[in-house]
């Protein structure tokens, strides 16, 4: 057997069953060894930002690793960017890198680099392969890894001459660990600040916002009052009518800053304490009061639905609070404005969604449309590094076959991964994908001024604007073989979007703003 | 001033003043100390794959640094796989890297990251500013580094707070070091080698593969019968009707194991001495034959021109050797044919054109169709990073606005940075783009059996096509604001390539293959 088979059957005996993938030459033994194997599925990107953002959708939706396989340093590197947002989300996710073959790299041919330096800082396991004997064991290894603390990247650079010698095995596989559950006096002392009477707010994160998690943190916010909340860059949140409410920071200072001052404690499972985006001159970036005591109840690594159930059990008496739940919105007509866009996405979106959020300042106003609609999974950037929808969206809908996907994309952010169209065509998808149109990095016209540097004038105003040329979506996912179309008024936006979520793959649907 | 203003004053001082950008929220107060300064050029791309090779083609063309602004560590992670090609073209470069305000650090917000790791393989230089009063210094000093050892990457991050603080002041500029000469005994046993009789070739790279480097050169074949290489991954390399012939090292290993066969000398100017790109099972990387003696006469670092013209004043008798060129390529019509397409270009090529090459395997044949053109100027994939063509183009079109640029691009290639087509267009840049649609990763079906790996099967072939769907070129560059066309015969690639090489800005030509 040789290296490459024994990493991928391996892979497959850890349940990876899935690869998102932009191979070279250096990674042909292991595409021959997918070749002969034939159970692993592959799903090719045209570019790694969407082989990375793809592993990281399907992650989240199916709660086990896909493994990527990626070429050399530079393909490695394309990935990054959505590896900095995968690492954010705290995914499983298990990236295969090739290399040269090890007596090839003394020549320091041309993609001859670096790679463990550029992988260290977004993989809590890395390693490369040093001969087909241990393949095997790296695989599982690297497998097990991904599968700790809750979910994390860990990376495997496997050598040419490793995947096609002989002499490799498949390795037995080491259940992963659990995720750690925090100590018990740490959730007594929750509790005790739950029972307080002191105003109380939870910012919940990973498998917190959804399932029993999610459930388990409706309980306890019925029993004590306490609010909750998902940090601005959440991974998944489960919303809809009928669900716990779940409040999202806000993105702006002052406006996140009034939605937090009124509480005197703030609980933390699976968060870190919120704080600006950004720095702001003159501002502090914290914001809680300074007066609001803060606990980590458990942190990133540890399980955070476990222990909202363990502090469910600590405060008896505790019932499901049902709110009513106001009806859905009513099918909007008119100009195209960004409140009517939202009701109809509210006012349509089907029973178990999966919406991708990437819409930044057009969309801020979709979340809370959609509330009443169905239970839905809501995907958010959790990094911060744009390009992230389309891609997100292909993973979650490879994780999902049978859920409709709704992606929602900014102009701007959707041009750093236009690539993943091709894939949601070639794959027959079932995404809808809604550009916002504004032409324009339209964050940073506001940021400019609330950086104190003044209004834009002529050279910044035209760094800030995407038009000029225009960019034409519909040509554009035409180009990439999804169907799409333009919507000028809500009654063309709703029409399109109904047909969105009835059609057999993937559609488009331009919004000029 | 501001941190950002000394660092823009100090810049546009050394002569740097064309900046190729996509920068975000930490970068508001570079962008605004460009904005109140106005004097830099400023280029935006919509992908920072774009940005880095734009601003190594304009090094390759201008002979001196572009910079660089990027956000953060993704926004650089996005420009790393063409950084690593400008690496290896050893170009003057100067990015500067945005990063958050160094208090904001300790929140490790979700934009934060480790960006000195990912940039250090990149940069020869590399430096985080601490403080405002520095910038200005430490911009003047990236500059020096840039402009070092014949041209490389220098990169200085530079924290929001550093940016936006008072108390900074322009740096005053050293003058980089020329690049340092072989000793004189170097060059001596040079030309003894060059005098013996044996077979010997000379393999050049860097600033001796044009202007007077490469006449030099020509003095030397002339005079010696030594045969000029260059290297398969070349920087620039000048061509054309009355210039010194210069063969291009072949990219299959035993076609150059055959083309290099003779040689019992290789003087290595700038150049490593040749290996395959690859390795393969049980094949020796080395292209020369074991008994040829190899001499670095000058290392990349080195001055290769200056060397060449230190060599003829050792080689009396030198005169330059005019071969008789014949006449260009007859006009082809007919159906498209590989030869077909590389004639029509030979044909037509305009004087004092740039050509970059990205064809991978469609294009094979075109340089020396061109051989008879009028001189021109070929720039090359010289990491082997791909999606550099288009960017690199922008770059050269900026450095060189009396010059049509000729973009030769395979289509798998393309559509790493087909956002590169938009910053085209915004700009009006004269690039005649041509797209070899051959709807595969072409390179990956031969490699597949040449390692040894078999036929492809299924699912290889089906991750190595990239038609399935078709990418549609003519809407993708409509989309992105460039007239395009298909061409299904040579007749309308001949009138194709002659509207594009008189058109005003860019156009596209897509050719089905």
């Amino acid at each position: 057997m040789t290296g490459a088979e024994a990493l991928i059957r391996t892979l497959l005996a850890g349940a990876v069953d899935t690869c998102f993938t932009n191979p070279g030459t250096s990674e042909i033994h292991v595409v021959a060894a997918l070749d002969r194997i034939g159970e692993m599925r592959c799903v090719p990107g045209l570019f790694e930002g969407v082989v990375t953002a793809a592993a990281d959708g399907y992650a989240r939706m199916a709660e086990k690793p896909a493994c990527t396989l990626l070429h050399l340093g530079p393909g490695f590197a394309n990935g990054i960017a959505n590896l900095h947002n995968a690492r954010r989300a705290h995914v499983p996710m298990v990236n295969i890198i090739g290399q040269h073959a090890i007596p090839h790299h003394r020549h320091d041919t041309p993609l001859d680099g670096d790679i463990e330096s550029i992988a260290r800082p977004y993989s809590r396991w890395l390693r490369t392969s040093r001969c087909a004997s241990t393949a095997g064991r790296d695989a599982a290894e690297a497998v097990t890894a991904s599968r700790a603390a809750g979910g994390q990247i860990a990376t495997l650079i496997v050598p040419a001459d490793v995947s096609w010698s002989e002499g490799a095995s498949i390795a037995p596989l080491f259940p992963p660990p659990e995720a750690e559950m925090p100590g018990r006096e740490m959730v007594e002392r929750a509790a005790a600040m739950l029972r307080s009477g002191l105003r109380t707010a939870i910012l919940l994160s990973g498998n917190a916002l959804y399932g029993k998690g999610l459930e388990a943190a409706g309980h306890v916010a019925a029993a004590t009052g306490a609010k909750l909340f998902a940090p601005y860059p959440f991974t998944r949140l489960q919303c809809g009518a009928g669900l716990p409410a779940v409040e999202r920071v806000h993105y702006i200072l002052e406006q996140a800053k009034q939605q937090l001052g009124e509480f005197r404690q703030l609980i933390l499972v699976g968060a870190q304490a919120p704080v600006a985006y950004f720095a702001y001159p003159g501002k502090d970036s914290t914001l809680t009061p300074a007066e609001c005591e803060i606990l980590t109840l458990a942190n990133a690594d540890q399980n955070c639905a476990g222990v909202m159930e363990a502090l469910t059990a600590l405060l008896p008496g505790t019932r499901q609070l049902v709110e009513e739940t106001p009806g859905r919105p009513a099918l909007p007509d008119g100009d195209i404005t960004l409140t009517g866009l939202a009701s109809a996405i509210g006012a349509l979106l089907p029973e178990n969604a999966i919406v991708v959020d990437e819409s930044m300042t057009s969309g801020r106003g979709i979340m809370a449309a959609a509330r009443t609609a169905p239970p839905h999974d809501w995907l958010g950037n959790t990094g911060g590094s744009i390009g992230i929808a389309m891609p997100l969206a292909v993973g979650a809908a490879v994780a999902s076959p049978d859920r409709r996907v709704l992606c929602l994309s900014a102009d701007g952010s959707g041009m750093y991964t236009l690539q993943a169209l091709w894939t949601m065509a070639r794959e027959g998808l079932k995404i809808t994908t809604v550009i916002f149109a504004n032409r324009a990095y339209a964050v940073l016209k506001r940021e400019f001024s609330y950086l104190g540097a003044g209004d834009p004038g002529q050279l910044a105003s035209s760094l800030f604007d995407i038009g000029c040329p225009d960019l034409d979506w519909v040509q554009l996912a035409r180009g990439l073989g999804v169907p799409a179309v333009r919507a000028t008024s809500l009654g063309e936006f709703t029409q399109a979007l109904r047909g969105g979520f009835e059609s057999g793959g993937p559609t488009l649907i331009e919004v000029p703003l």
